[in-house]
């Protein structure tokens, strides 16, 4: 079957890609023009554009910016040939149609391609948007090719992985996942505003029925900009990964005493709140900073268990505080700050969270603090992609590079293919509740992320497209197995 | 003269120290009641009481409230016989009338008593409030007895002390020394309302006939809770200060890389912006510790120069901090912080301002930050007080406590009388440009100002209210000499 076919241009090497996957020479823009132009447009939809005339990007859950992408996602899951529901959680949801699935597959476990939709504030182009473009190109030029599907295909545009209206990530592929519990629902936004009261008229019931049970799902696959430095350092374009670190959010809330910055003597009358943070801002970092598995603590405990730290990729980061009264005459009374901790294994993370802890403990302690107070506001277990669709998603990249492309980035074998472990969370995270997982990872110039700096290179969109293309041929036909191979 | 009565009960001691001023033992009231009832009054007048059945106490230069504020202290100078005009810039100012005043005293230096009524966002009760108020009360007091003074004597509430609504300190007292600069004066408030549109229908040429001339003026004394723990400590009801300390204060903007919390390795890809102003904190902290003057840097060379430490009041510190963009899952890009510095010297001040900035430095470039900037934003020169009017009032204090009181807080002797250096600025800062300053504290139980938890005990507002009359009587009388005996 193998055309082997050795080409020049994007565009040639595309279209041989397409032939393999059936036909449609004509239809190479599918996969090569049409997702950056795609890119550019939903970029364009921001809650800001009415405010301003260069806006940043920002889609939050439900503002009329969000709303107005999903009908657009919407428009073009429909113009791919699929059929399209939005669910009460604002889910954009396509399917391959009855029709072009065969008989005996149509109620196999699906294979599921998605990303979201929503942003941060001021967010990038890419983070998000790139998935459920790629993911409905590549099943766009699926359908092209004449001849039934032997399960059936759906692509998802989830509507909150992001978290910021509601203190809460993965809205939308909780719901997809049927881990939304009743708490999540009536969390509130800044205005009071609930979950519910924010779907109206979708009600609770809507929201749970918009659940799917396991066993109608095989397979989940994601594309997702990688948002950190391995694929560029190592000059390729595409990767996959092998796994999503687990995580940890520690709410730190201190007391010391506030006063006055001119007539507090320093010293033994003083209990300077924002002093004992930037102790514990220190610590928290010296913990974490290589070297951990031959230093003390319980990190250190499990130097047995760890040969090369670098594997294990823990992080640890204060990257929130808030100080009180925040006052430049004034000593700090109180501090709230977040430290957030990753690591692949559950055990190495929690090994960083119990040291964290204890010098959040010992600084409170030496600085008199009236009040220290830790919560774990938020827990992650690390999620291992699934072994036979990854090994797939590697065949499809080397398949893509390696026989039709000379594309920049390009891999000659599948043992070149970059393997990579997520430090951030990604809907894969919750979708692993009902599917095995995999994610492709697109090489990021610059890797500065949730940011207008985001990058993709031109010709990793038509890669990345690509492989999704003929990783999604792939998957579909592994489909006799119920369990899809995993 | 002296009665030398001995009582047991404050309205005796009162109406005994009424008597030594001259007569009018019915009108005790003045200095033992009204004070306490007229700062209540004026706690009610808050920014907040139209949309609060509870209103926290806020009073900004202009606002509505602020604006009641000024006729009901206008009231209360007339109705301690006053002759009352509101300049430019809002202060309140209340002057002995020509008649009560002799012929040859009319036009001699005047004496000032004064104070601040605005306060900071959800302030105290007497920070400035009672300062005015036991500055009306006292005047009052004199007035009620018979016969002329030998000066005038008048008592400001000045406008602005706080700075909350423009980003300037002592608009009310700078206008009156005349040192507000065109610069000063076209600053906007965070609407954009510039200082000058603020106060129309006045201009610059009414705020330039506000400031007093130098020789109008002889000697300025001002009332102000303590805002520290000196007085509570040593168990005293009243002090004097010997000197506002000198202020500097430094911006710091420091810009590292912001990346995501989750796929940025530790270690050198890292340049956590947070973490090198966690740094400087501690730095900071740990240059102003007592030992100061034995350690190195620029306040190790001063050695010679310090014979103690603690007289020097040296007190640094960083209270009001902006982490960029301070998301949970993002590593800081940007920080801007303020250091606060002050001493009672300006060599301590200075000497402590370099060792930050080269600790600023060194932690910027051992954290490769893209960039630190530093900027001095605030520079206060210290204020020492004149010596002969704070003997006056060292003189007032021990009179009314020896001779006429048994309140709680009592000294025996002038030598009992503690001395304070002032940490916090005040408006004596701004008059001492034209004028012989000094100051009497009052005891702040507790401590904590710039709060709703402000106090004052009742007793000590009486002794303030009858020491601040005696000093009064004793300053104006002091007043052949042309330059009050500075």
């Amino acid at each position: 079957m193998s055309l082997n076919v050795r080409v020049q241009h994007p565009s040639n090497s595309v279209r041989a890609m397409l032939l393999r996957i059936g036909d449609a020479a004509a239809l190479a823009d599918v996969v090569g023009n049409a997702p950056k132009k795609m890119v550019d447009q939903l970029a364009d939809i921001s809650d800001e554009r009415h405010y301003d005339p260069r806006p940043r990007i920002t889609r939050t859950f439900n503002s009329p910016a969000h709303r107005e992408a999903a009908q657009i996602i919407a428009q073009w899951m429909r113009e791919a040939g699929l059929a399209v529901t939005i669910d009460a959680m604002a889910n954009v949801r396509g399917v391959t149609p009855r029709d072009r699935v065969s008989a005996e597959g149509r109620h196999k476990p699906r294979v599921v391609v998605g990303s979201h939709y929503d942003t941060v504030i001021d967010g990038g182009k890419y983070d998000g948007a790139l998935g459920v473009i790629v993911g409905i190109q590549a099943v766009r030029a699926l359908l092209m090719a004449p001849g039934e599907l032997s399960r059936p295909v759906e692509v998802i545009a989830f509507s909150d992985e992001e978290g910021v209206r509601f203190p809460v990530t993965f809205l939308g592929s909780r719901a997809v996942a049927g881990t939304l519990t009743d708490s999540i629902l009536s969390i509130s936004d800044k205005n009071g505003t609930t979950l519910l009261d924010a779907i109206k008229p979708h009600t609770r019931a809507d929201v749970l029925a918009a659940a799917r049970d396991p066993e109608e799902i095989g397979t989940y696959v994601e594309l997702h900009i990688e948002q950190g430095p391995v694929l560029e350092a190592a000059n390729k374009g595409l990767g996959v990964v092998l796994a999503i670190a687990g995580q940890k959010r520690i709410t730190v809330s201190l007391m010391g005493e506030q006063g006055h910055a001119g007539t507090v003597p320093m010293g033994e009358q003083r209990r300077d709140t924002l002093a004992a943070a930037a102790d514990m801002i220190i610590a928290t970092e010296r913990i974490c900073q290589p070297g951990w598995s031959k230093r003390g603590g319980h990190l250190g405990a499990l130097k047995d268990n760890v040969s090369n730290e670098k594997e294990e990729m823990l992080v640890c980061t204060v990257g929130h505080i808030i100080n009180m009264p925040n006052a430049k005459n004034t000593i700090s009374g109180a501090v709230n700050m977040t430290v957030d901790v990753r690591a692949r294994r559950e055990e190495v993370r929690d090994a960083a969270a119990e040291d964290i802890s204890a010098a959040v403990h010992e600084a409170c302690s030496a600085r008199r603090m009236e009040m220290c107070e830790l919560v774990t506001s938020h827990e992650a277990p690390p999620v291992e992609s699934a072994e036979a669709p990854t090994k797939r998603l590697r065949s499809a990249i080397a398949g893509f590079y390696g026989n039709y492309s000379s594309l920049p980035g390009t891999v000659k074998s599948v043992d070149d293919i970059p393997a990579l472990i997520s430090g951030a969370g990604h809907d894969a995270l919750a979708m692993a509740d009902i599917a095995d997982v995999t994610m492709m990872f697109v090489r990021h110039p610059g890797g500065v992320s949730h940011s207008p700096l985001e990058r993709v290179l031109d010709e990793d969109i038509v890669s990345a497209t690509g492989a999704m293309a003929l990783y999604l041929k792939d998957e579909v036909e592994s489909g006799d197995d119920p369990t899809c191979g995993a």
